[in-house]
């Protein structure tokens, strides 16, 4: 799965559904996937934006010997990011598998970009990741479809436990695992579910689900994290508190409490538009139907606005099965992306020739019924 | 043709193209079509605007009797336009044949919009119609298919011929024809062309050509005259001077000079087209393909402006004949306005009912290949 060597076909593992794409498990009409992941820290090594190269290099080392030759390594791949090529990365980054800072690396401080030291595992499901010289030496994540904050959590866990056993890690008893930004001090947990809210933007309420999370002290963020855009209506909720609460009480309050709310209302504004504004929406469903069919140019951002309103008319039955299904439309949020797309198409691309080519694909995959 | 009672069916004349779509003569991809207008006024009754009731029973009275009465009789159908439906005057307006403001008559001077005198003569071929008690006492057009102002200017000037044996008109040697606003006195004729640009749009130079009729005193305007906006990308170039030069130098400044030269430019902008930017020209047009072919709700001036796209790509061969033609596209012009929409529907219906049922009858008509 991971060699960047191999040849694209239609059974290319990339053109794969990923797990956040899955559309299994719980309450998966609204929840995409769910996701936790530790931060934790070498001790004994400087922090990764305080580090030198040879001590980056020593980080490295450290945590793939603790991957690759401990309990875990078995179900893992590893991958040097400093040696990949920039399309592989970008693949692991559409797949939410790294962080667009991890794909970047850093500049400065002597090294270039490409030659940052760092890496990542991942596991051959793709559940499990490990980020190694992100900004701390460890990044842990566990990725499920659907609502499965608990599973998640379980399996970073007994990652970081099995990690253990060779790393000594960075921790203080008073303040538990160190890590690079304070924000995450603590328990080094952030729990985070990617969420398709379609319904409460065409309501128009989805700024007052923002503001509700923000007052229970949760970020809601775009896509692709900090700072990104809400792309095809998918917004990811995290906590925000690493400190003074245990780990239990982290994904008790977000998944008992807060996120059945957010999929109600969701749901509630999905009845909504299917009964008293059916005709609006059909409309706007129908004319996402007609650009993915139609036109001969499409943006990464139209492609994914265009796919969420498919998404909701696949779910709602305002388009039958006979014409597209959810896992066709997840496939397709896949393969707009660039990366995935210029693997599918086995070419490179610059950006005018993408959206040409990523306009053909969806109008073939859309024009394929079976 | 003019029967109001008529039962809307598939061979409704309502439906069948009227002059200005026929899609026939000179220069038809991107002139639709010529039109020449006489103003006249009955010497001896006040003008309009400072007509009484009674005066303005007397000036309709006398214009229908030279039309009903006279040489014009056998080709012409009469309808008093202060009994007629609003229904029905709207279809007159969509078919170009008489003017908004006809249709909407005077209010004020203690006459109701609907009792104002006032009535229209069509040609049974819908190329001569004469509006009585407009802003003047008689609005002699005709419209021809293409460019064509030689032969529309020789029916209305036939026409001002016939009606002269029995009306007396106001006339001043030294003026020439006198009327009700001082612009339209000498001549009293308004040559115009309605021009489907769509390709000066898409490259931008539309402001240049309407900057350049300008400066030759010409008018350019949108698709329903003055002050409307260029809806469907349709625009019409009309001369503003009819005192101090004759009728045959207005028509060969129009007609040998100034409009070869538009069409040749909006010719030269669709071969731009379709050459360097070909990809932009088949992005836009299938875009409008697939909303006219997926939408559910459609106000007039999105259909026009989708049609206009359309008839470009028919044109240019975007758009292949197996999935539409012109005569298609000019059907679809003139049903998706709400009279016709209504008349081809049977039924009336208010405006969010109107945007579902253009909507459906534009997927129909594109649906169906044949």
């Amino acid at each position: 799965m991971l060699d960047p060597n191999q040849t694209p076909d239609a059974n290319d593992s990339w053109n794969s559904p990923t797990e956040w794409l899955r559309g299994e498990g719980e309450a998966n009409d609204v929840v995409l996937s769910s996701r936790a992941r530790l931060a934790r820290n070498i001790a004994g090594c400087p922090f990764v934006p305080r580090a030198s190269r040879v001590d980056r290099v020593r980080s490295l080392d450290a945590a793939r010997a603790a991957i690759m030759a401990g309990p875990l390594a078995p179900q893992m791949l590893w991958l040097n990011l400093h040696e990949a090529k920039i399309l592989d990365r970008q693949i692991l980054v559409e797949r939410h598998l790294i962080s667009k800072q991890l794909s970047k690396g850093r500049a400065g401080q002597g090294t270039g970009a490409t030659e940052d030291p760092r890496g990542v595992a991942v596991s051959a499901d793709e559940r499990l990741s490990i980020m190694v010289n992100e900004e701390d030496h460890l990044r842990i994540q566990s990725i499920r479809s659907g609502l499965a904050l608990a599973a998640a959590y379980r399996e970073v866990d007994e990652a970081d436990d099995a990690m253990e056993r060779s790393l000594r890690l960075a921790f203080s008893p008073r303040f538990g695992y160190l890590t690079a930004c304070p924000t995450n001090v603590g328990t080094g947990l952030r729990m985070s579910v990617m969420l398709h809210l379609p319904g409460l933007r065409l309501t128009g309420d989805i700024e007052r689900v923002k503001r509700a999370a923000a007052d229970m002290n949760l970020a809601v963020r775009g896509f692709y994290g900090e700072g990104s855009e809400a792309v095809g209506d998918l917004y990811q909720i995290s906590n925000q508190t690493t400190l003074g609460r245990t780990e239990a009480a982290i994904i008790a309050s977000l998944e008992t409490e807060i996120l059945p709310r957010v999929i109600e209302y969701e749901r509630l504004s999905r009845r909504e538009l299917t009964s008293r504004r059916r005709l609006g929406l059909e409309d706007q469903v129908w004319r996402a139907f007609g650009v993915l069919s139609s036109a001969r140019l499409l943006t990464t951002e139209e492609a994914m606005q265009c796919l969420s309103l498919l998404r909701l008319g696949v779910l709602t039955g305002v388009i039958g099965p006979e014409l597209c299904d959810v896992s066709r439309v997840h496939q397709m949020m896949l393969l707009v992306h660039p990366a995935h797309l210029q693997r599918a198409l086995g070419v490179s691309l610059d950006q005018e020739q993408r959206r040409a080519a990523r306009a053909g694909l969806v109008r073939g995959r859309l024009a394929s019924r079976t």
